[in-house]
């Protein structure tokens, strides 16, 4: 999955798709698409202390929101942004706290198939070999 | 499970907590505890369009945000205000588009170990029998 | 969901279907559907030695593969047995050791949509209250 | 996580205890251990016809069953034979129908906690590029 002749949008594309898509999102709050291949997507979440749960790490619903556009990015780079996909679901594992920092989410595109992808997301603010959170998504495509 | 002496917290000492605990949320935007049970509880979203996403449904990330707060409610109500307990993991299925609206979740309380304790939680917008997102929690207790 | 007229397939249909589609089980093993309402179907699994696990208590592939088998019960008597569904994804959370005894588990009928249909099970060996694992399961609809 | 010193059962080790603890799987059906490395460990479970379901795929149950030893085995393969772990929760995607073959199933160690071990599971029979399900499994510690 590595011919970049199979992507449909880039970075850039996609940056701006998510910027018209969700209007009401702070600029400085949106997740920035800073790399896509053909099965993967690095994407960056600029931290803010509103991010921060009682204990001082990164909030869970953060990582959630963030695994998800990760997700949605990842696919549209594949399938372009003609499609309306959404979310049927979505499943989390906390591997230990997320200390503050910028947010980092690694999307692997585990299966792009007619009707459903299936995306892998990887997140962290330390170092991707410490993981903070692991996610699978699953899109329906429309 | 419908013992009123296991709750250590009912619902206004669960709302007061709430917003101590996450000072940063504008009190608009909480979630409210409405009802607590040993086995249950009620919760509330109220409306605001910032909640939406393309296509004018309610977003997965509000919906995956307060099947956290929920399962964390419900969890407190059962453990008390003493302990930090947090999300290890949580499941999210989106069953259907979800209609503006003020937007209920109902916690259920699948098991209360000694270490982990695991939530189901229903959501909606357009009553229970219409549910929007089931989502299954689990939370690690300290 | 209660209209019995929703139902293609009644309890007895469904236990032939599943001894003519898996021919190479024992007819012994197999589940065997109890009840079948449009919303929620019950079935029994037999207990046998070959179930447990170290430990002495049923084993989770044993649980995982009867929720799946509820699940496809459940889907294919709302149906019918024309429609070749499979199985999309599957989350399970053990609530507590199973003790040996018939494996019981509950199908309810979250969302039964065009292309896919998501069920809830909950099992158990020693009475519904002390539940031994809580799956939900996801199919895709041909 | 790539210090050979970190492994305190090898793949002869982790296969003997295998078929010590499953004293009724028969010996020809007991996946095989094939590779341990300190965060990763390789598995394959010999082919069999009984492992197909209707349309000539290889079942869910039997990935399912794969998963939850694969994930054993890369936890035991860390904490030593002395240590009774239990499932407490697998999500598995299935991506495509699996062909008929032996099936192989690769574990990756997200996290070793005190408590929880988080473990992700890509499980093939056609190569590794074409997975045919994956699943991350948690383990409660005792």
């Amino acid at each position: 999955m590595s011919d970049a002749a199979e992507i449909r949008m880039d970075a850039g594309a996609l940056n701006a798709f998510l910027h018209r898509a969700f209007p009401e999102v702070d600029p400085e709050q949106m997740p920035q698409v800073l790399e896509v291949e053909a099965g993967r997507a690095l994407l960056k979440l600029p931290y803010a202390s509103r991010q921060l749960r009682p204990g001082g790490v990164i909030s869970g619903p953060t990582m959630m929101s963030l695994a998800d556009t990760a997700a949605y990015a990842m696919i549209l780079a594949r399938i372009g942004e003609v499609a309306l996909s959404v979310t049927t679901s979505l499943n989390i594992h906390f591997l230990r706290g997320c200390k503050p920092g910028d947010l980092y989410a690694e999307a692997t595109l585990l299966k792009l198939g007619r009707r459903i992808a299936t995306v892998d997301v990887l997140m962290w603010t330390q170092g991707r070999e410490r993981a903070a959170a692991k996610a699978t998504v699953a899109y329906a495509i429309p």
